[in-house]
């Protein structure tokens, strides 16, 4: 039995309370090997049958990158609609992407069509492969964390039209946008909270039965 | 900026690569004060604006258990009808479940229904609302493991009927049924790769665009 220090547990404690979705990157390069390292998570992360439905597109040129910046602005643009006088303002004010400013760019789809792990455990919930996309994107973001970097997760985006700017075969479907790279700053505290827009519980309700 | 020391990284690998779906658990009782601990890292998950719609029930009479239990016994049969042959036999040999033996359990939904965060981010992507769910679930299953419990995510459920039985609100969807306490035994290796059901990838292939 593998067992973790207190040490550790409080420093995990603290790993989970800093982690952040950034969205204000320093455009300072991402090492590589590092880059690595924070990406080794999602050959240990769980999945449903052992499917590793994982599929990560690496977004780098010129062309990519505009199309999916553009989807966002697009988007973002379209959700202010949908607010009203001060929640409008706080909104407009909000910065919700580091696209045009972090180093390293992922799109994250799930490939509900692969054969790996043999549909175990996904019968009558097939929604629990793109979980494990979640699952292991979870594990990349904490990595990545411990390691200085930040991890922003975009999803004011149109999935239908950033898949046809990415040539994405059929069957996979979208998951995440992922900003990775240097944080600008450093904080406890969710920036939405921050500035405003809506506070964390302290407190988790449980029912009972 | 709060950092981490490289042996905290270290660390954190060998969790990730301990972390484990458990599914064999000793009956002994868990301290409540341990378990709060674990479920405080829901408190610091990452949720679409802020949104935390993250519901629990803890599963404790043995009404529900057994409901979950049953729930979860027929799907397993359903499923083993799918497999022919040797892969049939495999399936059959599977322990795919820790719920009659976990002292602790609960049912994971998600309030898809929910106002807090006033939608921001979920607009193209209302999947994203589940998707919080389950990040805040990988939080606690580290969490938990680091503590020296093991979590196991069973899936192999009808969410209609656990809903029924378990009296849920119409608007949350079920996400996981979760099973806790203190594991039989630790490996690095996944239960399903030992007993040749299906091999991990040792390598992340990447597209890039």
């Amino acid at each position: 039995m593998t067992t973790f220090s207190t040490a550790f547990q409080k420093d995990l404690t603290q790993l989970m309370k800093w982690r952040r979705d950034v969205r204000h990157f320093k455009t300072d390069p991402v090492d590589e090997a590092l880059l690595q390292e924070c990406l080794d998570a999602f050959l240990m992360a769980p999945s449903v049958g052992l499917s590793e439905p994982w599929r990560l597109i690496r977004i780098e040129s010129h062309a990519a990158r505009t199309a999916a910046l553009e989807n966002f602005k697009a988007e973002n643009d379209k959700a202010l609609t949908g607010y009203r006088g001060e929640k409008a303002a706080l909104y407009a004010s909000l910065k919700l992407s580091g696209m045009a400013e972090a180093p390293v760019q992922f799109a994250i789809y799930c490939d509900d069509g692969t054969t790996k792990g043999d549909g175990l455990g996904a019968g009558t919930m097939p929604e629990t492969r793109k979980y494990s996309v979640v699952s292991a994107i979870n594990l990349f973001w904490l990595a990545a964390r411990a390691r200085g970097l930040g991890v922003g997760w975009v999803s004011v985006l149109d999935p239908e039209r950033l898949g046809r700017d990415l040539d994405v075969e059929g069957d996979w479907t979208f998951v995440a946008y992922l900003c990775v790279g240097y944080p600008k700053t450093s904080s406890d505290h969710p920036e939405l909270e921050q500035l405003g827009w809506e506070d964390r519980r302290n407190a988790l309700p449980i029912l009972t039965r």
